[in-house]
């Protein structure tokens, strides 16, 4: 294919896996695969914690070792294949390997989202490439359209539904009624949600994807700190009752984009308009919707998490980085960083608002809400009143407001609340603008 | 970045470019972007017919030639962009630039997918890149990712909307009721169809393209020949209307599919479900969904044409070509010729049909259609008689079968044709079947 010194095709083929779970495992399949020998592969070494235990794989003699230094220390290793998870030790492996001249594929999104930066620089220095297709996503391809494809655009916006676990405990909550407590359970039984399910439900999961592909999309470093971020948590099943009578239904979405001069990333449940495409998109199914100034908007969907699908990014990973290591390449890194594109606080967004509240049934609360409101700027689209408890003396009323600034909106909301025997506001949840006919 | 001994990093950026029509001018600007510079791009040249035309942009002095030698005869120039279109001479240009040393940028479907195994050839031999991202799918990512993202997948299927003008016509005959010919003359107007639409409407465009997309989905050359083509020139407004009362629309659909051992690659007007995604890919937008066995289903969708969607694939694939190209590297090839999947004749395939058919109206005629069907092994879901017209003795008749071998369909439409005076097959649409919940 090209005029190497390497002769034997397969040579530098040389692969060491870092952790063989259920994606690890389907790595390796693949990798052992006739497909994987054909093209040079070999399996050199994989690190466990517990090498005595059962795998959905069975891996060569010599090949499993439970100290990470066979892998990293090892001159057979070309390509290292972090697929651990969490900060810590994968982040110490990554950059002991970077710095080891071995190339490195990822699908660590903790460690790519907190040490992106860093990571990248360690690549440049020692001349070897990182990728991270699965880090976000699972087996779309994003990351590498951002940073080739689409990288003679001026990216406009992202915004994504890019965690599989709230949107399948949302879909069910939409579509059954049921309470979030039952469909997290629901979900826990069936592996789509952990046994703590911090990370998914509190939405640190889409936080760390979203600051991976704001990063690669705007050329932004977007420390997680900096991005709003609003888990799932307080949606109640009646918040998909009123949507769906108001003409929405509730995602969580992960969204950065540029307005007012700078970049503002935020990650929260949102009403969407039902006939808008990613309010179909169900289940454990991810979309990335992408606008740039030259493509316009694109649409990316697929299997967001699982085995699989995780397997199929890390592996195209894998595949690009022999094919440019063969011929003595380099891949291509992110954009530069813009210093002209300063992050944005969520306190100037500017949306409408559903807002839900259990009010005491009697005459002058609506008047008394709706001066709170009018006192911060805020102007009321419609008011519905839901479902009453004569026995308690209390009504459900939802309020949807015309667009109004975020940190408005938290004060009308500390006002009202301060009420005193008016009510409580249950949950105010954004409306995600669609100005487009998308 | 790298330890290149190409110092100045603008080294090997000079950029050809042959063709600057409405596509040629938004890779002009692009490239003398602030941006552009900023990458270290430098137009070299630029090819046209006739350099007195006023164009949309304005290029540097002395870049400007009738003479194809300035660009391809050039030492500055690395890279050679052409987006004349047509098979020659962009033919005869791209491999003079290949067999100069120079990598290669179309956006060309016609060449590429005629004459694409013989470029790629020439490319690897002269150890250049040949990138045609823009080839399918205007802005779309589709090429790169089947090249790599998704490159240790197996394949099992493409199903796509990839003719925008075509789509565009068949989104306006569903909503407005108006005929093919009123629908294509609007098209016209508003630019969205050439003059002469035989290569849109007769389906020779989306033939080029999902030729190109099998050879690199499946590793299968697949001549445009062996592709089944039928066009959307008998889709006639009735057809909207009784699809919609039978719950379809209709869409031109482009597949590729693993089936029977072999690949079946066709082009034709489809019924499509009215309440799955792809009924609701308008306009001129397009869409290609694939499914892969590790990936699962992908659906990648956005505008499949125009000058700055088609520049941004364009630009992309320039950029990629010189990241790598300064490296020192080589970008991935297609993936081998695989012997072992032979194309497969369209009448082979198996699908429900929708049948309109003018007939007496009178005693005894569906009987006689029945029989013609029943003897072919082809049974009847469901019969409406549409629209008749009482002063000819003519009524519209709607026949939806059972899933039938097309072999035998088409020998069933002949044998009703022949049956004299019953009446005749006005249309014959295949249902495209849908096994998933999309």
């Amino acid at each position: 294919m090209n005029a190497s010194n390497l002769s034997p095709n397969n040579a530098r083929g040389g692969i060491g896996l870092l952790g063989v779970g259920i994606v690890g495992s389907a790595v390796a399949s693949s990798i052992l695969s006739a497909e994987g020998q054909r093209r040079g592969l070999r399996l050199c070494g994989a690190i466990v914690r517990d090498t005595t235990r059962q795998r959905d794989v069975e891996l060569p003699a010599g090949t499993l070792s439970s100290d990470p230094d066979t892998v990293l220390g090892s001159p057979d290793v070309d390509i290292v294949v972090e697929l651990m998870g969490g900060e810590e030790p994968a982040m110490e492996y990554i950059s002991v390997a970077l710095c080891a001249g071995k190339h490195v594929v990822t699908a660590n999104k903790e460690v790519i989202s907190k040490h992106g930066e860093k990571l990248r620089n360690l690549a440049t220095a020692n001349n070897v490439s990182l990728q991270y297709e699965a880090s976000v996503g699972g087996g779309i391809p994003i990351i590498n359209p951002l940073l080739n494809d689409l990288a003679a655009n001026q990216i406009l916006g992202l915004r994504a539904i890019i965690n599989g676990t709230t949107n399948y405990i949302l879909t069910q909550m939409a579509s059954g009624g049921v309470s979030f407590d039952d469909a997290l359970a629901d979900a826990q039984r069936l592996g789509f949600a952990e046994a703590d399910p911090t990370a998914d439900v509190d939405a640190f999961d889409a936080v760390y994807k979203i600051s991976i592909l704001a990063r690669l999309a705007f050329g932004v470093d977007v420390p997680i700190e900096n991005i709003f971020r609003e888990g799932i948590r307080r949606t109640a099943s009646q918040d998909f009752r009123y949507a769906e009578e108001l003409g929405y239904t509730i995602k969580l979405l992960a969204a950065a984009r540029r307005e007012n001069g700078g970049l503002l990333v935020r990650v929260h449940p949102a009403l969407v308009p039902s006939d808008v495409p990613m309010a179909k998109v169900e289940g454990a199914l991810n979309v990335v919707e992408a606008e740039g100034d030259l493509v316009g908007p694109l649409w990316l969907q697929g299997r967001g998490a699982g085995a699989e699908p995780t397997a199929s990014a890390v592996m195209g990973d894998v595949l690009r980085t022999l094919s440019v290591l063969r011929g003595g390449g380099h891949l291509p890194q992110a954009r530069p960083i813009n210093p002209d594109l300063p992050l944005l606080e969520m306190a100037r967004h500017e949306c409408k608002y559903y807002t839900r509240l259990t009010v005491r049934d009697r005459p002058g609360v609506l008047a008394q809400i709706a001066g709170a409101l009018g006192d911060m700027d805020i102007s009321i689209a419609s008011v519905l009143q839901m479902d009453s408890d004569p026995d308690r003396g209390n009504a459900d009323l939802v309020i949807m407001t015309h667009p109004a600034r975020e940190a408005n909106m938290q004060r009308a909301v500390e006002r009202i609340d301060a009420l005193g025997d008016v009510g409580t506001v249950a949950n105010v949840i954004r409306v995600e603008s669609y100005p487009s006919a998308r």
